[in-house]
């Protein structure tokens, strides 16, 4: 009994669990498109761009952990899915790139195209995957599937990408007889887990001011409730990096809130006065721990712990000891080693901790008549929202304001672009998350800017009937960032975008159209939104003379710490300048 | 005197003659976004996505032949520019992307991201550019300059890329020390050009139906006065490429069309008869060439005359006297061979391709009182055009329609997505297209489809006022797809999307909307249209039922030379089934 390489494709995907793929037909990829549109159980939806069916399988992947899937054509089609891969690169999703290609015969190194709309994509692929290959003999088909399923989700997650030629696609193979991949004789990162642990726990002790810095290696080592239950018994206080802001509940007494040039305003002066950090799966990004790895004091001893061995030893992170180790395994071992009950070691640190969050809230109070403060906005949207709500942020200032702003309950998930701050991503990643997660509520809030760069995805949340709600930050235009770009750079402006008419948006996309205006009625006007079932368009019109907050630095921290630091959203006498916080292209279309 | 890398290169670009960039501006880029900003003589146009600021500059370097420019930020935002740059590379395009990167410091290879928003792009570029380096340290910056240009303008044009670090691009350099790359030593390839004139005379002289197929090296060449000149002494037909579409009138004597799977009726029928074939610059795709290269006689002579070698060997070509050289050499050689007067020796093989032509128009009569008819649309619509008009066309059926249908006079031009038919490319190609030639009315014609993947960018088109009017062949959907899938995989439909409210999308992107519905009123319809100043995006209500016209096929061109193949676009009766056409992507989205 045989099955063409296509079905066998999409059997493959459908047993490994995979039930929805993304995608955009074409020719080049014309038995895969119908053999995934067959198999029972593998819904393909219909994506508008090739970029936003990448993005919308990253989507997915980033809510659930699993593969996400995406389906594309040949030449320009595999090419505009590559852009939106890069992403789930940087930020280790786990994503498959199913791309079309011309028939073999037809295909050849040293030409720029070949055959209809050939290109050699795998080549532009290789430098953003962990796996890439073309399938060119059918009897490979499982070969290449184990190696990039394995790829995709062992270690350190990332995209994969097979190109499958439309002679492959269609040829004819026994699946009972097809080899697959050798299994990986890679040792699971886990040995020595227990002595690991040992020695933390001794540095712990002897540690003042111990400080975990919890990122998404948490997350995918499948380890959150673990990870909790460790902290529980550590008793020791919890900065995050952007992808970690939802592994703890805010007001979990533990949790200090996302760290770095773009988290909450207090943080950097916890980071700042620790003498042991213990970094679990986070990549200690320069955004997060400053262009020269100043975040910390210099005096703290730094303890990273990363499946990914280059995080470990990349420019620009000062470890003093790197544990190349699966987070999971560690943060287990730890939770067995931590005494119990919890030795009251730091509790002094703890409440100095406390005291600096309690000091430093986002959002202070505001004149119910003056125009919507966007922290002010987030807010309210976030005291309306319940379990299992899924926030997806965009980039630009709707980055800055939820991450600063957003205080998570247990079951509440954010999905951004975290490594990249992809501008336009969160439309489609939104997408994905309603795929895969039909039941819960999707929340998009991205800026005026941001959302034309995958704004015909709009359409596909229409198409579907997708409940989301798309709230669209809308300042007026870029005011905060004229000031800032004459103030890193100087001179004339430069040119900037005008804003669309966000009512016809909602028209010629097929969405319902709501706006939010007025701060007095913030609250009531939200809840008429949340309460409207399936999605909407909801222009959220903010004052566009508001400014961001700057998280306080670690250096001015420890000089700070006094208390007198604190500064407040709807306070702008006592906002410093945007200088440290534009240092990124997002912000340019905030 | 010393001045910053960023001002060196704006100045560099702008004394090569560069007018206009296209860019979205960034943190990563900002030193460079200010310099290009500050450099008199150089406008940055602000695009709303990467991907069609790279398009832009395609768009312009496509009209022009000179370099095209586009300037983006570090990771996601280079990334994005890849995906409009492919097409720059498959159709020989001369276009430099300037991206901005993370400072040397934190750049390192093996880390799937660095610094903030870094990521190794040259990487990914190197397979679709000719050219891509980091500029790595300042003194350099004018040879990797010098290589760029060169390597984009030399031979067969392409992209090339250069990324340069924020460090770098603050960097002051002395511009009178600055060492150049030294002077290309490759040969023209020139050399031989009358030799080879005289053989192909000889050649001409013996051969029963010759045949020249003109592609677009002949205005790479910068030779289309002296190939029009050419033609006229040597009095044989001319079939063209795509892109060499606009090199003949088309009502002159010796012109017979765009050949290939996309092209008109008949042309096949000629290539099919022809006993020898003179290809100038033309890349013979598959689409032209057929699958099999089987569109020529298997018996005639096929002579290729191509700059780049890897044109005349790659596979799927058959190719008996291949000949690497620059067109315009052999094109001037071979005008001064021709005897003159012209020898009438081929006056009768002439004569027999005018009846074919003749024979088979595109477009009969209509019904006024139908619903219009694309073909019928694009030949009303060109009847009003006058000199110096430029179409730029996407892809699905309106790459069809107007390949069959456009009947360009001496100084009209088209700008299309040839080999890759990128779909969506139309709209920021036609932004480059307006710039580069002011004064040019520019007209766009997409598919409902296509548009959505850079609908963004009518925005642009609003914001600088350009006076490109947009056309949107609206054929309610995909009706003509549901029909050619089932055909070519039989099974059930493919999930389809809707289309929009273009009504509203011109709200929403600040455009006068028009719009096209009857046949009757078509020719002053269009008339009102042209007539007003300003840009529009017009929706022309087309026929949901219409089919397209199938190229007539050279095996079947032979047999069929009475001339009863006759097939008119405006009798569906008599029109074949699609499946011949649609293997392309574009179709999906017609």
């Amino acid at each position: 009994m045989t099955v063409s390489v296509a079905d066998y494709t999409a059997a493959y995907l459908h047993a490994l669990g995979v039930h929805t793929c993304y995608s955009l037909s074409g020719t080049g990829s014309i038995h895969l498109d119908q053999a995934f549109s067959q198999q029972p159980g593998l819904v393909t939806i219909c994506a508008r761009h090739e970029t936003a069916a990448a993005l919308m399988a990253t989507g997915a992947a980033k809510l659930t952990g699993e593969l996400g899937v995406a389906l594309v054509t040949s030449g320009p089609g595999a090419v505009n899915a590559l852009a939106g891969l890069v992403d789930a690169y940087a930020d280790g999703v786990p994503v498959l790139v199913v791309s079309g290609q011309v028939e073999t015969r037809h295909m050849e190194e040293g030409v720029r195209s070949f055959g209809v709309q050939g290109f050699g994509v795998v080549h532009s692929a290789r430098s953003m995957t962990k796996y890439s290959a073309v399938v060119e003999r059918p009897g490979d088909i499982r070969r290449h599937l184990d190696e990039a399923v394995r790829h995709a989700l062992e270690g350190r997650p990332g995209p994969v990408w097979l190109d499958i030629p439309l002679d492959v696609q269609a040829a004819r193979v026994d699946p009972d007889t097809l080899e697959g991949a050798e299994q990986s004789t890679a040792e699971p990162r886990g040995a020595g887990a227990r002595q690991t642990a040992r020695q933390l726990m001794t540095m712990l002790r002897s540690a003042e001011r111990p400080l975990i810095v919890a990122g998404q290696g948490v997350r995918q080592a499948d380890a959150v409730q673990a990870f909790q239950a460790m902290v529980a018994k550590l008793r020791i206080p919890v900065v995050t990096s952007r992808l970690g802001t939802d592994l703890l509940p805010y007001d979990s007494e533990f949790c200090f809130g996302q760290g770095g040039i773009r988290g909450r305003l207090y943080p950097g002066l916890i980071m700042g006065r620790s003498d042991l950090v213990i970094s679990l799966g986070s990549s200690l990004s320069t955004a997060f721990v400053g262009e020269d790895a100043d975040a910390f004091d210099p005096d703290a001893t730094v303890v990273a712990v990363d499946i990914d061995p280059s995080q470990l030893t990349k420019k620009g992170v000062r470890v003093d000891f790197p544990v190349c180790m699966d987070v999971g395994r560690l943060v287990e071992a730890l939770q067995e080693e931590a005494a119990e009950p919890a030795a009251p070691a730091h509790e002094a640190w703890l409440a100095e901790c406390a005291a600096l969050k309690a000091a430093h809230p986002t959002v202070g109070e505001q004149r119910p008549d003056g125009p919507i403060n966007s922290y002010r906005f987030v807010d309210r949207l976030e005291a309306q929202t319940g379990p299992g709500h899924v926030f997806v942020v965009d980039t630009g200032s709707a980055y800055y304001v939820t991450g600063q702003t957003l205080e998570f309950t247990a079951s509440q998930r954010e999905i951004t672009s975290a490594a990249f701050l992809n501008m336009g991503a969160a439309v489609p990643m939104a997408v994905g998350a309603a795929f895969a997660r039909p039941d819960a509520q999707v929340l998009v809030i991205v800026g005026d800017g941001a959302i034309e760069l995958n704004i015909q995805e709009l359409a596909t949340i229409s198409q579907y009937g997708l409940g989301i709600k798309v709230f669209v930050l809308n300042n007026g235009g870029y005011a905060s960032i004229r000031e800032s770009q004459a103030a890193l750079v100087g001179g004339p402006e430069l040119e900037e975008p005008e804003t669309l008419d966000f009512s016809a948006v909602a028209t010629a996309f097929r969405l319902p159209y709501r706006t939010l205006r007025h701060t007095g009625s913030l609250d009531a006007d939200i809840a008429t939104v949340l309460a409207e079932a399936g999605p909407a368009l909801v222009e959220v019109v903010c004052d566009p003379a508001q400014q961001l907050l700057r998280p306080l630095r670690a250096d001015g921290g420890r000089r700070a710490h006094d208390g007198a630091s604190m500064v407040r959203a709807d306070g702008p006498d006592d906002l410093p300048a945007l200088t440290d916080l534009v240092r990124e292209r997002e912000l340019n279309h905030a």
